[in-house]
């Protein structure tokens, strides 16, 4: 069948893949200084943004992508107290680091402010802890800011970006990889959205490899549903500094969660056996 | 976007939401005594085959749903001998039920033999242990054969179906359920498909409810990514007849698999945030 307007549709001729919603309506669209930013009220998916035609998140499914960049990360490190997120514009993570009473200060470096902006207007429940006093909102360019950034003054750093072509694509390469590594401090944690198991295994491959020749002793690969990014299936990358344990929470959270559990994290990174294959090599 | 016709395109008014994928050509389509069964060739996701405008499955994406139907059951048992796959028509479930040396039956019920019929023709690979002096490829209605079996005659059935509309309507209800039970032996298992945990919770609440006033001690829900079905997040049910062990495999498998292995087993069974609240009501 084909869809007509009513329908949303993200589609990569690359991929050979497209996904639908249906919509009732578009509620906002605009060309910021960096990209063309889209809301939609869909039928069954809640509001949808839209950055250059590329899902960035609805409302019924962000909770797992949001969860899962965040809560792994935080509770493996165990104590981090100065988080710094790249990208993250509509403010979601954020919210998510900032359920961690560890958490001392969080930086958002969001290049785009007119993200952030929209998200303030369309996504209120994203934004609720914009105020927080531990937060900063920064709009500035995350590969600069990270140039200039002190040694070791970072516990975690969570890139929340864009696919890597466009403006995100200084945040994929080793050269990016060596400032985080310098940035971090004893037992620093990285963790970066690293696309689809399924259909960018080599994209995962060479992040790895890249964030080791960067210095990292140790990459991780961490799967997770993401219904409206490709395929559906979605994954982090998580790496560390210097050789240590990664903890994993026990009992209680502390707060609610609709995904993530101390069961889920866990399960997170077993590693699929073609995916064990291509890590190994 | 609106995509012309070279996608093909399964959408749901319903669920509000599409998937598609592009096609280089239509390789066959028929009406059979039951269903419309149409096969694709895709641009990049190797052959499609459709029943009734659906995506059964893809050459490419297809690997974990037939290991994740068949190996968690299949190793929780332990020792199961005698196995019965109701639908599973495309034969990759079967393949994969034979891959375990403790088998020594395995019969696949599949109301409609055209399935079958085409699976051999396009895709062979599925089809490659139908000849396995262990197999047998009945062509009947699951829900009469299960009324008609022994009691106690089976250690584990595995319910390959379509969605719970159209032929496999009546594999989903208590009624079907007491059936299996009965036909169970002592320690026997169930799995069966058991559609999105993201947009059909609300079933499988019903279908672990109807398990339970049938009879069965014990329901878990396993989760993994099926890229082509809706959302690309799926789930199985595994139901135990009698309150047992379930257990998990140790160390090499004996044969290879793409997804699954000891990890992914246990990964599978941790529940998301929100589907532990519903499946403990």
């Amino acid at each position: 069948m084909v869809l007509d307007d009513n329908w949303y549709t993200e589609a990569s001729d690359d991929l050979g893949l497209g996904f639908s919603l249906r919509i009732k309506s578009k509620l906002h669209e605009e060309q910021s200084a960096y990209q063309t930013i889209a809301v939609y009220e869909t039928e069954t998916f809640g509001r949808l943004l839209t950055i250059d035609g590329l899902v960035m998140l609805t409302d019924r499914d962000n909770f797992v992508y949001h969860e899962m960049m965040t809560h792994p990360a935080l509770f493996a490190h165990g104590a981090a107290k100065n988080v710094v997120i790249i990208g993250g514009g509509d403010c979601g993570t954020l919210r998510e680091v900032l359920k961690h009473d560890s958490v001392e200060r969080a930086t958002q470096i969001e290049i785009d402010e007119r993200v952030t902006r929209i998200a303030e207007d369309y996504f209120p429940a994203l934004c609720e802890s914009n105020d927080d006093p531990r937060a900063t909102l920064a709009f500035e360019d995350g590969v600069a800011w990270m140039n200039n950034a002190p040694d070791g003054s970072v516990d975690l750093i969570i890139i929340d970006s864009t696919d890597p072509i466009g403006p995100a694509e200084g945040l994929f390469n080793e050269a990016f990889y060596k400032q985080c590594h310098r940035v971090l401090g004893n037992g620093g944690l990285l963790v970066q959205q690293s696309e689809s198991p399924l259909v960018h295994s080599e994209l995962i491959g060479e992040m790895h490899g890249g964030l080791r020749a960067a210095g990292f002793a140790d990459t991780q690969l961490l799967s997770f549903p993401q219904p409206s990014y490709p395929t559906g299936w979605w994954s982090a990358t998580l790496a560390a500094r210097d050789t240590r344990t990664l903890y994993a929470p026990q009992g209680d959270l502390g707060f609610q969660t609709f995904y993530y559990t101390p069961a889920i994290h866990n399960a997170a990174f077993a590693q699929p056996a073609f995916m064990a294959r291509i890590l190994a090599d």
